[in-house]
């Protein structure tokens, strides 16, 4: 499609992006590296967007299946072809539809991994770009959309991760606990060593038992604006 | 009363300890720092204990006002003497009794502050000494007793601050919406520079709407051991 560019990821793979839409960041790269997955298991995206998720989760861990959802049909159709550009077309499927319709991808999966929208439907600047929209405001699919989907296609037990805004974090854990999907792991991001964190990737498990461990948070930068070792270490710089 | 002791708390400050009962710890002076008040300004603190936080406050904001509640007569009768000693008997008023029950102490505080058990009931190993086991465990009280009688003594949009442990932080979460007192503000913290955080200090607001602001976390020591700069300032070294 006319402005699309290809992406280096490092170790070999690489993913089409497009000005028009909206591009990854930050945010979904420390979600594929946060969801710890293992040989055999099978994960689904909801709201995968370019498909990173999915080709990152694939870079970091063999012998896992992605499926990756996507609702805006052209985004749907760039992920599929970053999939065949990286030889992915095993490991990883892009469904393009609506994950709030029960239809649209079975249930059992043992991770659900989401960076869904932040901001509410009626906060904030609309974009004139719809494509930003969607994907960065609550227009399409709420936090309890998200929710209620993971819930729904979770085995016992599975796990969901995703990255959220902290300024909504206690909306987060009360929703999570709601939706049977209990917090049991989160790590704090900043955007540099000592300062405020702005966003939180959270895992919760299906049906499990309440408590939850914090891990020692993470930052991005160091305060010289080098990175840190452990973004380092999640970028494979 | 035989073994008690008084322990300096700098500034000219003291407080009368016995090892018969439970003593303050880190977690009552992080609290008392965090708890900022003004000048005019009425608090509750329910479950006091030795008075702690009551003369900690007042050491630290002057003309407020502060009403500390306990249950367990000795500690409030030890918690009135400790006020007297500091001769801040006009600032300080020591109640012996139930903060569940609605008698106990008329509402309309601007802050209400609780260190309170962190222990479920039938968690872990109860002590041989009932006094620690009240004050550990949620044998008197329970996180929704402490939430109930902070939004019934709280004016509309008066404070809530507390401590607790990461641990129970969801649980906390859910439990201060449900009870109309929404998280603002939270600070973790950790033992050392680095490491997982194991307390969260929360200020919540009655009847405010959702938005939590997450503050730069706080390390008690360095890596070496030494205090950080930030817990010198608390701890006024």
């Amino acid at each position: 499609m006319p402005g699309e560019k290809t992406q280096d990821l490092g170790g070999g793979f690489r993913i089409i992006q497009n000005p028009e839409y909206f591009p990854f960041g930050t945010d979904a790269v420390l979600l594929a590296d946060f969801a710890k997955m293992k040989r055999g298991e099978r994960a689904a995206d909801l709201g995968t967007g370019c498909g990173i998720i999915p080709i990152l989760m694939c870079a970091r861990t063999k012998g896992i299946h992605v499926t990756g959802v996507e609702i805006q049909e052209p985004l749907a159709d760039m992920a599929k072809r970053s999939v065949l550009l990286n030889g992915l077309g095993e490991s990883i499927t892009i469904i393009h539809g609506d994950f709030r319709e029960p239809g649209t991808a079975a249930p059992g999966f043992d991770a659900v991994v989401s960076n869904p929208p932040y901001e509410k439907k009626n906060s904030g600047m609309r974009s004139e770009n719809e494509s930003r929209n969607v994907a960065k405001r609550e227009e399409m699919c709420t936090l309890e959309d998200v929710l209620a989907a993971a819930s729904r296609l979770l085995r016992a037990g599975g796990r969901l991760y995703m990255i959220y805004r902290t300024e909504r974090f206690a909306e987060l854990m009360e929703k999570m606990r709601r939706s049977g999907l209990e917090p049991k792991r989160v790590m704090l991001v900043s955007q540099r060593t000592g300062e405020a964190p702005n966003f939180a990737l959270v895992e919760g498990r299906k049906g499990a038992k309440e408590g939850v461990k914090f891990l020692p948070p993470l930052a991005v930068y160091e305060k010289d604006a080098s990175y840190t070792p452990q973004a380092k270490k999640i970028y494979r710089i």
